[in-house]
């Protein structure tokens, strides 16, 4: 009988052309659900929380998938690990209810952009923060972001320009930490926009080089124009942490 | 005139064949060099606190080096990481004392070596660390490293078996820490045969994994055979943490 799985997976998204499958190319998504068919015999969606654009990480991504095995949870996971390369891990597989959907039963999420503004680049995480060459000013930066937080339209922080859904999302908390020369950008909301915590986060460091006031993110909000914000911060910073259901 | 710089140096040792400059090679001393013979317009040495296996990482080698430069220290640093590759960097550039020599004048060292012991490999760190198949037990690895602290003839565990010097070293530390599955061994020592640390882990997870005692080390160590001591743990393991002077 065919069971529905969740499954919560980490990789290193660098050598990645992000979660969704797209043929001849090395996805997250493809490489999951190719080990999947060698499992069951035949092919299975693997349905994921949401897609990673290219290069970006995940800490803790969810998916789910529907099929038959004689396998143990723990025995899949392990079946999973065995096939899959280095930088994808299946951290954990868990029966769930056959209503159970990665995308649509998900209420939240967690990203982390990660900066790095120090004057030597850390070599043993380099592949997974984005190096800043200047001192980002945290205090102005969080003015901005306050700004930034609750119900939006964020059209302006939107990476397809051929968007025809609503572009309002709900953004409920922006923290912005630093612990020496790393400055972390977390942000939790309902949902986001394709590329739009890049933009985001794009813009809030253009707030922290003193190159815009934090006041100017609300006329950026307001203008509804993609070329009204910041650029798309590099890939390689941003990583997700956790999907609620 | 002339001057002698001391440099701390970071690195990912995992695509490299060591500290030590060999021709046709990829090291880190031979990139180093080649750099320094770009700011100077002749080949200059680069002196190491002590050569790391291929593969081996660093988070503070030691060097240094006599040239004549315009350069202050920090502008030193920073010509360095423009042309060194990402996976290795100078944190700082200092002006020492004539007399200062990075091989002999050091005092102490400090390796980690770690394991996982977990079900599923992180992913991030990936390749700084070794996986077990076993969980260890770090209580029986404690016991056994009592036996391997102090000044003894390491003979057993020297990976040079050409080795005409004395194998004589004193390890004044061997701390063995667990955080969730991963397990740290840092060895603090004035100094270290070949392979010593990596040998010195591969018997105390003999160890760990209940396949020998703890007291059986010291007919290990009494041997004086490097046939008598477990396997050499691989390279990623190892990180040489800070070189004392």
């Amino acid at each position: 009988m065919k069971k529905n799985y969740k499954f919560t997976i980490s990789y290193d998204g660098t050598r990645y052309f992000g979660w969704e499958h797209q043929p001849d190319k090395e996805t997250i998504q493809g490489k999951l659900e190719s080990v999947l068919e060698k499992m069951c015999g035949e092919f299975t969606d693997v349905i994921g929380a949401g897609r990673t654009d290219a290069g970006v990480h995940a800490q803790e991504m969810v998916a789910n998938a529907v099929f038959e095995s004689d396998l143990e949870p723990d025995e899949i996971r392990d079946y999973f690990n065995r096939y899959l390369p280095e930088d994808i891990r299946v951290l954990e597989v868990r029966e769930a209810s056959p209503r159970f959907h990665a995308r649509y039963k998900a209420v939240g999420k967690t990203y982390r952009y990660t900066c790095f503004d120090g004057p030597v680049t850390p070599v043993f995480d380099r592949k997974y923060l984005t190096a800043v060459d200047t001192v980002l000013d945290v205090e102005v930066m969080r003015k901005a972001a306050v700004f930034l937080e609750g119900e939006h339209d964020y059209k302006s922080f939107c990476g397809n320009s051929r968007m025809k859904k609503s572009t309002v999302r709900v953004v409920d908390s922006i923290k912005i930490q630093r612990n020496k020369g790393y400055v972390y950008f977390t942000f939790h909301g309902t949902g986001f926009l394709q590329n739009m915590v890049r933009i985001l986060v794009g813009t809030l460091l253009l707030v922290g080089k003193g190159e815009i006031k934090p006041e100017t993110v609300v006329e950026i909000l307001e203008a509804k124009d993609r070329k009204a914000a910041g650029p798309t911060a590099p890939a390689s910073g941003l990583c997700l942490m956790k999907v609620d259901y």
